[in-house]
């Protein structure tokens, strides 16, 4: 049986990265207790240094765990899920910070471990890497998407409570595809169009001149080039066929502006800026309206996985979640309808 | 002849949007009887409102001035400077503040009013417009275009003097057609993938869910569509060819990505991305030396002209000035060779 959200649950954090970093560092300010993990030595005598058990093998970290958070490369996560799986009880909750959710979520089907597996993206991060550049307020108001099942609705409710109360993030309830979705173009292609702007300006004649001018729309444009080049990999080929869906989605409207810009159609191009711009203000200018909701704690959790994806999908997300033995509330903000 | 740089000149603005006003506003802390004039009479009376001076009539704006500012829509450009060339002496020097300069110059050599007009290009904006938007410190450590010339180069001296010490700019010579392919890539296709960006989030179903998950790589990628759509249509038709010339570079390499991520070719993928990390980090941390040259003041200038050029060329920038009556100095900064 779960632990209900409430009690103090022992944690543990495999890879301890930026963002495994920053969720270990966090997680300690409120349980004490927590351990790290991670596969390279130097970083454990790092988290040593800093007071956190590290202990060598990772077995150790996490046999007597209620709560683990996997937080290693893409590729590693398939078979560190199941080690982590083999040394904890059936009643430990297991849950990953990928940069993408199907596959890993299929794996977990596939290995009958969807009862204490919820798939989780933290959307933080910064251009530094390793446990030297973390900071426990990373994902201080950040979204952070959990991907709920019917047979695994107790575990989403407890780390859907840890998220808000300790890390004091937005939990976004999504199916994994419709996460890779999404993420795919809200973050996946914006990292192909810097790439290839930057990539551009190096190849370029003009290069130093193009340097001495970079504006602020060049400087945006190409920010997250600094990201970890084995990161922006790893998340492109890990959601590659979304991502040039959703590429495909943009070359559409490049096409449409450069059609415009030949044929000389001023008002074709300033109404397609036009849509644009309101989409960027309706991503600055967020209205949310506050949602309470209220499901019973046992029965066939139909209608709160409903609630939940349908939440998470028009843009809404979790400031809260709390269970008592009959009842979980749902505190929530999403726009208005 | 043109006054020398140290004067205190006579300066009228006329045009007194975001930029126009904030020329008009640091202006006047050093040259209080600095003049604004606009075609729109309600920014006129807030000008007035500032303890400005805004004639009416244009002509009454420029008529006694030394330097003259235009920084109206670029369509305006052409007709207002014919007007500020009727109404001003030969010795009145002009420049202007269009985001592309090939046309206005060429406009410039046609008139013949090369020997008093020097083509101009603040580097600086924000999303904002109008004089209400405006402050003096918006041009501070900002790049600014000159355009110099043989038949132009007192005037050129005169204005890079006062951008350095009045306006705390980094003034980069250019020619107009290399300034208009710099920005192309720079500026101008970042806006263009701005706007494909955040106009293919305005269409797909999934755009609720893209603006609950947006990530900084889109907040990032998206954040120059708020420039008024107006502002946007002018620089991108005036440039048009260089902006189309730019884009298919920032094709090609968004085409290697693709085919690297469909061959599933990590290796190609690392390594377009190690380039554009290189371009990023080179403009992050842009190691500039110190230099000064001399020049004589008088004689035919084409060693003048040449070394501004090249500086301009190397991503290098002027930071100072200065003329006496035999030599003319200036104080540089520029990438190593």
């Amino acid at each position: 049986m779960v632990r209900s959200v409430g009690q103090r649950p022992r944690v543990a954090v495999v890879g301890t990265g930026l963002i495994g970093g920053s969720i270990l560092l966090r997680l300690r300010e409120v349980y004490p207790d927590v351990v790290g993990w991670d596969p390279d030595p130097a970083t454990r005598a790092v988290g040593r240094d800093r007071g956190v058990r590290f202990p060598d093998a990772l077995a150790d970290a996490v046999r007597d765990r209620d709560v683990v958070f996997l937080a290693g490369p893409l590729a590693s996560l398939p078979e560190t899920l199941l080690t982590v799986a083999r040394h904890t009880g059936d009643d430990c909750v297991v849950t990953d910070v990928g940069s993408t959710k199907d596959a890993v979520a299929r794996f977990a089907v596939e290995q009958g471990l969807t009862g204490r597996f919820v798939p989780g993206h933290p959307m933080a991060g910064t251009e530094r890497s390793g446990l030297t550049a973390a900071v426990p307020e990373l994902f201080d108001g950040a979204a952070w998407v959990l991907c709920p099942r019917l047979d695994g609705i107790g575990p989403f409710r407890m780390l859907a409570g840890l998220l808000v109360t300790v890390f004091s993030a937005r939990v976004v309830p999504m199916s994994p595809t419709v996460h890779d979705s999404v993420v795919a173009l809200s973050s996946h292609v914006p990292h192909l169009l810097a790439g290839s702007l930057a990539g551009a300006a190096a190849d370029v004649e003009i290069r130093d001149a193009v340097l001495g001018l970079a504006a602020g729309s060049f400087r945006d444009g190409t920010r997250v080039v600094g990201t970890p080049v084995e990161r922006i990999a790893d998340m492109l080929f890990q959601n590659r066929d979304e991502v040039l869906g959703q590429l495909g989605q943009v070359r559409v409207v490049l096409d449409a502006l450069v059609d415009a810009l030949r044929r000389d159609d001023a008002d074709a191009l300033v109404e397609r800026y036009r849509r644009a711009q309101e989409l960027r203000h309706a991503l600055l200018d967020r209205a949310l309206d506050e949602q309470r909701r209220e499901f019973p704690v046992d029965g066939d959790h139909a209608d709160e996985l409903a609630y939940l994806l349908e939440l998470g999908s028009a843009g809404g997300q979790l400031t809260g979640c709390a269970a008592d033995a009959d009842v979980v509330t749902y505190l929530a903000r999403r726009p208005p309808a």
